[in-house]
């Protein structure tokens, strides 16, 4: 589904106190993020709410109107802190129903585990007008309502939801990168680093220091949509680095 | 520093293509979370944007205002592609300069490893006005600017000016949390969830299914300020999965 002539964008909210209370570390937006690399389509903000319906609808309304698509995960479930489905739905202008796919679903899914009870028939309710995304783990749909993707919280399930909506969605020409690792300090190199992103415009370069072995190291990683001038630049920093006598590593350390 | 009067708050702006892009996972919003919880600050919001100054500004003006700390990680390097402290700068309406205390910490820093270039000198910039905050990792501080603490964006440097920081910030009383485990899906308690945190009303309940073992689980978070409140609520919880034949596993699963 890659369009080349134009760039496609995405935001994402993550939902929930657990984030922000430091319980419980983020795995999403690191999946979601490299996932939509792959779909050729650019990251642009990420957002962490609490349950909380005015900030999921603040943040909801203003990021799926800047973004081609806008992803959220968390708060889906059973249980009663569970509110994203109202607050979109709320955000959407549209009424919350009971789905009728997602609770055959359900009815299926539970048959042999207890049956649909009411606090498991939440996990069907919509925004009126959407439709599902596959959750092949625990039955509860995830939800398409426009160009909003509501999934789970639980990053497992969360990767099974963006695995059914791979290939799905139109993309443009995938960002591209290549990663150099040298043992320098980036300070030494900073010069090196904007003179050749100057050179080749297409590109950015980003430079990502870290310490180890009692040394200091770097990687600078390359970015654009064209192949080409991707590997110009890239030969051009590897030569760069050659000529102030540090070895690049192909791939970074 | 505690106020048990009021509840003060705070927002992070995690600053840097390299999460956007799923490169580089962040550990920055659960240790920054983590450690407003133990100055009895509330973590509000989290927002992650490009190195981009459009984005910054943005974000940290309207967090700055809302909250009464704002931290950023992210870009304050010594290369081209950091552009923390002059988006910084321009969203505060003050200039950039370059700070002596700043200058003579990064001076003695590189005597011994090759002196203080241009690019070096980079980290000695800040917002007119600012104070530094210590960073005994690379000798580069972070800054405070107002209510904006601006810090590295390699999680192990913001780890040291977080300590810098600790009990210098004026924090209400700390939300105190006990958490609960149980084999039980969440659905099935979903009614006893619900009806617990109403009958308590200081206390917040959240629910976090897992699953493992080829079993279903789920631990519960019982939040609150009052330490009394929190005991009666986690107490009647656990009673009330005991009446559902349930057992409770104190501290979680």
């Amino acid at each position: 589904m890659a369009n080349s002539s134009r760039i496609f964008t995405a935001a994402l909210v993550v939902i929930g106190d657990e984030i922000l209370s430091g319980r419980t570390h983020d795995k999403n937006i690191a999946q979601v993020a490299a996932w939509l690399q792959v779909q050729g389509i650019r990251l642009k903000e990420v957002r962490v709410v609490a349950d909380d319906t005015p900030a999921i609808i603040e943040a909801v309304n203003i990021l799926r109107a800047r973004n081609d698509y806008l992803f959220t995960t968390g708060g889906i479930g059973p249980t009663h802190d569970d509110i994203t489905v109202d607050a979109i739905a709320q955000a959407l202008g549209v009424p919350v129903i009971v789905h009728p796919e997602a609770r055959a679903i359900l009815e299926d899914y539970y048959t042999t585990r207890g049956g649909l009870t009411e606090a498991r028939l939440r996990m069907a309710r919509t925004p009126q007008g959407a439709s599902l995304i596959p959750n092949r783990y625990t039955g509860a749909p995830g939800i398409r309502a426009g160009n909003v993707f509501i999934m789970a919280g639980v990053p497992s399930i969360t990767a099974g939801m963006l695995e059914a909506l791979t290939g799905t969605l139109e993309g443009g020409a995938p960002l591209l990168c290549e990663t150099i690792g040298c043992w320098v300090g980036e300070s030494e190199v900073a010069d090196l680093l904007r003179e050749t992103e100057k050179a080749h415009e297409s590109c950015q370069i980003g430079s990502y220091p870290f310490w180890g072995e009692g040394r200091t190291g770097a990687n600078f990683v390359i970015r654009s949509i064209d192949r080409e001038h991707l590997a110009a630049c890239t030969r051009a920093l590897v030569e760069g680095l050659g000529a102030l006598g540090r070895e690049a590593v192909p791939g970074g350390i």
